[in-house]
Parts: C-alpha cells; sequence; structure tokens
C-alpha cells in the first residue's frame, strides 16, 4: 500500500510543477486574474482524476513525460468547473478545499474569467504537448470536449442539477446527473490514459466500465462525507446537501446501507479490470482509496 | 461591391447552418441550456469574424469546406464571450443583438453554463474537423486559445477592462485593452483562414497586420456607434460608454476626429494587403464595410 501513497504523492507533486508552468505567474498581468486562477487551482486539491489518468497511462506502459499534460488539463477543466459551480448564482458557496471561494477570495467577474480562462489553458495545454502525435492530441483534446461538454458531459450535469433544484428526484435520475457532472470527467480521465497507452479496443472499454463506477463510487463517498464530517476536515461546507434537501445516496438509502453499496461498487469496478491482461493493482488501489477516504 | 453583399450574406447562411449542425437542438436534453446557447447564438450577429476568417482562406485558395468549422468555432467563442460579459457582474447589460441578454431571457446559472459550454463546443469543432489534417487542427486550437486566453488574449483584456473601471485611462492602455479584448480574436480570425489556405510566413504577417489594424477599426467605430446610434438600431443599449464615463476614442478625440481616424486606419490596414500578390478585394471590401458599419 505504500507504493501507492507513494505513487500519489509523487503524481501530486509532478501535477502541481506542470500546472505552474503552463499557467502564468502571479506577476504577469493581468495580475488579478492569474492570482485568482492560482489561488483555486493550488487550493490543495486531491488530484484525483490526474492519478487516474496517469495510472491508467501508465497501467498501459505510456512514458510519465507523455502523460503529465493531458491530467493537468483534466485537473484544469475540473477546477474551472469548481470555480463556476461555487458562484452565488450556482451552489453559492464560500469554502471550497479548505479556503475562501474563487469570488469570495476576489470577486465574481474574476472568478467567472478565471474559470473561462481555465478551460482555456487546459485545451492548449493538450494542443501543443509535443510529447502525443497531432493525431492522439485530437483524440484526446475531442475526448475531454464531450466529457466537459453537453449533451451527455459535465455541463450538462450541471444543468440538470440546477433544472431539478426543489424537485424529488428518482434514485435513477439522481445517478444520471452524477454520470454527467462528476462521472464524465473521471470516466475521460482514465480513458485519456488508456488512449495515451494505446489500448486496445477490449482494453478501453474494460478501462471505461471501471472508470464509470468509480465516478458513481465518487459520488457516494462524497455524498457519505457531506452527512458524516465536519466542515473543518472537508474543506468545504459540509451538511449541505440536508441543508437544500438534495437528493443524495444516504437520503436515499440511511448511511450504513449506503457504505454497503460503496464497498459493493468498489469491487464490481475493480473486477471489471480482470479483462485486462496487465498489472492493474496501481487502478484498484485507486478504487480503494477512494472507496475509504475521508475527504 | 454587390459580390461582398452577396459573400456576407452567403457566409451568414452558411454558417448558421453549421451552427446549427454543432449545437445540439433545443429539444435534447438538458433543454434549457440548450435553447438558452441558442437564444444567443442565432440572435441576429453580423458573423463578422467567420466573414473574415473565410474570406482570408478563400483569398489563399482555401476550399469553403475546409474553413466552415474553424469560422463556426470563432463565432461561438466570440458569443461565449458576449454572453459572460453582460452578466450582472460584468457589464450588467439587458439587451443584446436586439434581445434580451441570455441571463435575463433565462438566468445567470444557465447562461453562465451556456457560456462555458458554448467554449467547448468551439474546440470540439475544430478537433473533430475532417476536411483538415490533425497538425492543422492542432495549430489552429492553439491559435484560438491563445486569442480566446491569457496573457495575451480575449479574457485577458476583459479582467484588463473590469481593472481599469473608474480609473482615467491613457489612449495607449486604452488600446491595449481592445487590442486584447476585441482584436485578439478578430485577428486570429483573419489568420486562422490563412492558415488553412496554407499562406507562406510572409502572407501571414501580412495578414496578422492587416486584421490586427482591423480589430482597432472594428473598436473605433464600435465607440463611434454608441454615441451617435439610438438603442433600438444598434441592437444593444446605446451611450452606455457615456454613462459609465469610459475611456473612448470619441471621449478623447471627438466624433469628427474618431472619424477621420477610422478612414485613417482603414486605409492603413489595407495597405498591409499589397505585400499579398493575389486578389485581395475581398478582405479590402471587408475593412470597408467595417469602417463604414450602421451597427
Amino acid at each position: 500500500m505504500s507504493t501507492l501513497a507513494d505513487f500519489v504523492s509523487q503524481v501530486h507533486r509532478v501535477i502541481d510543477n506542470a500546472l505552474d508552468e503552463i499557467i502564468p505567474k502571479e506577476d504577469v498581468a493581468p495580475t488579478r486574474l492569474h492570482e485568482a486562477i492560482r489561488w483555486s487551482v493550488f487550493a490543495g486539491g486531491k488530484r484525483i482524476r490526474p492519478a487516474l489518468l496517469i495510472a491508467a497511462g501508465e497501467t498501459f506502459g505510456a512514458e510519465r513525460a507523455a502523460l503529465i499534460n493531458c491530467a493537468a488539463s483534466v485537473e484544469m477543466i475540473h477546477t474551472y468547473s469548481l470555480i463556476h459551480d461555487d458562484l452565488p448564482s450556482m451552489d453559492d458557496d464560500d469554502l471550497r478545499r479548505g479556503r475562501a471561494t474563487c469570488h469570495k477570495q476576489f470577486d465574481e467577474a474574476t472568478a467567472i474569467l478565471a474559470g473561462d480562462v481555465l478551460q482555456t489553458l487546459a485545451f492548449k495545454a493538450i494542443a501543443t504537448d509535443e510529447n502525443l502525435s497531432a493525431e492522439k492530441r485530437i483524440k484526446l483534446i475531442t475526448l475531454l470536449a464531450d466529457a466537459a461538454g453537453t449533451p451527455l458531459g459535465m455541463v450538462a450535469g450541471q444543468q440538470l442539477d440546477l433544472d431539478a433544484e426543489g424537485e424529488t428526484l428518482s434514485l435513477s435520475a439522481l445517478e444520471n446527473i452524477h454520470r454527467q457532472k462528476t462521472g464524465a470527467l473521471i470516466t475521460a480521465s482514465a480513458v485519456a490514459g488508456a488512449i495515451i497507452g494505446e489500448a486496445n479496443e477490449d482494453e478501453l472499454t474494460a478501462i471505461q466500465s471501471f472508470a464509470a463506477k468509480l465516478g458513481l463510487l465518487f459520488q457516494i463517498t462524497d455524498d457519505l462525507l457531506d452527512v458524516t464530517q465536519e466542515t473543518a476536515s472537508l474543506g468545504k461546507t459540509a451538511g449541505k446537501d440536508v441543508a437544500a434537501a438534495k437528493a443524495t445516496y444516504p437520503s436515499h438509502y440511511g448511511v450504513e446501507k449506503s457504505h454497503e453499496f460503496a464497498t459493493q461498487i468498489c469491487t464490481e469496478a475493480c473486477d471489471e479490470l480482470a479483462a485486462i491482461t496487465r498489472d492493474t493493482s496501481l487502478l484498484s488501489g485507486l478504487a480503494e482509496m477512494i472507496a475509504t477516504r475521508k475527504r
């Protein structure tokens, strides 16, 4: 298990270095914009998506150097979505990753622009990655655009979530929202790594199934943390789902049953890896890490 | 002159058809998101950037089919920026292209998401354009990401504009903001067309110089229209710059002198085309059209 911990902390360092290279420094004009971007990007995110992307890539023998920019891109897309989701007209949250949200620390307009341009930087980082062939870059940009976009990606999921406010959702409607809002980018992260590692069609299918379940697992544990953890340890406002009477796994199943469900989904996710005749211990390790995470 | 008018109205039709293909229909879930995108995209924009891109491309012999997706992408990036610029925390405007702004017609959260995903769709439309080689797609995505992004692109310009609120700007500071906020995407549009048409280095330089002046010309005429036109004919709130005590060309030079300056810049722009040994009448025609535009 120490190998996994090493891997995760190593990825954290590598990705933070890459992000520091990609994002203009705080003293480059417009300084306020770059300060705001860096405030949110270097707020202590867990870098789960980059870890997943790099783990998937290395499972198929990809060079680390060919995975880094794409992994940083996924993290930038994720961070842009957090900045916009936290805005007053969306989830209206003051705390994220243990510190003030971007619009609280700066202002709404700056936060909107910081999110906007993080998306731009994400696509540019892939487009200019000389460790990848032009064909691969195109494939990865398309994959991430679908995952981040509409009608089946992240932004579409956020819109469905907004539209459902105040409504009682069925569990399948709820799962559909999560599949788009959270699951699509998580799944794309793993698939991106596998594409860079030149996995074959069967392997891609297995990775996709694994990661789709991982996305669901991530959401169940997210819901559980919201009801079982304190704001301080969570780094974002706890108890929000209950306060907003939001449909969640614990509200549907109860806490105990949700834990069981998480364990089951984790097992199912890892079972998908059986179709891959490679050492997949890093990927299954990440799944277990997500299942047992405390924040 | 009728050839130019034909070209412009033809481009309008072609681009609207392409946008209609690219953007999910209003009955595709999440319907509210797609309605909002279409509300803003099909609001009667002038399609100046696509016209410029296609004119530049055809000047160098590019096939129309290879230009359309990229031209639609530029228009999507432009429209995303308008939707976000009009938000209450930015310019707080109710009227755009003759109708309610996106957040007035829908709501703020939906408008933010509509803008976000228009950017995503723009990059995807280029990444998936089978009329272009993978290398060209990569080059175009990089070009547009720089033009739309930071530190020298559109979003950076918008941040500079926000930061300057309430301050008295020098004309060079003002021009710098415009060069990024408006000029960068206009310049990139022309350059993108030239790249698709495989213009050589000297030709690219000439096109870039031409389009940079065109961007400036566009801004001067924009400022002039703000003071000389009524809201009804303009399709957006007139007199805003004066009300906001904003530094503009008319406020610096006066209306009469600004008109003279516009004529001069138009001539200078067209002079840049002399370096290109092709029929550039379409490009110079567009410059004159912008110089004399009424909205």
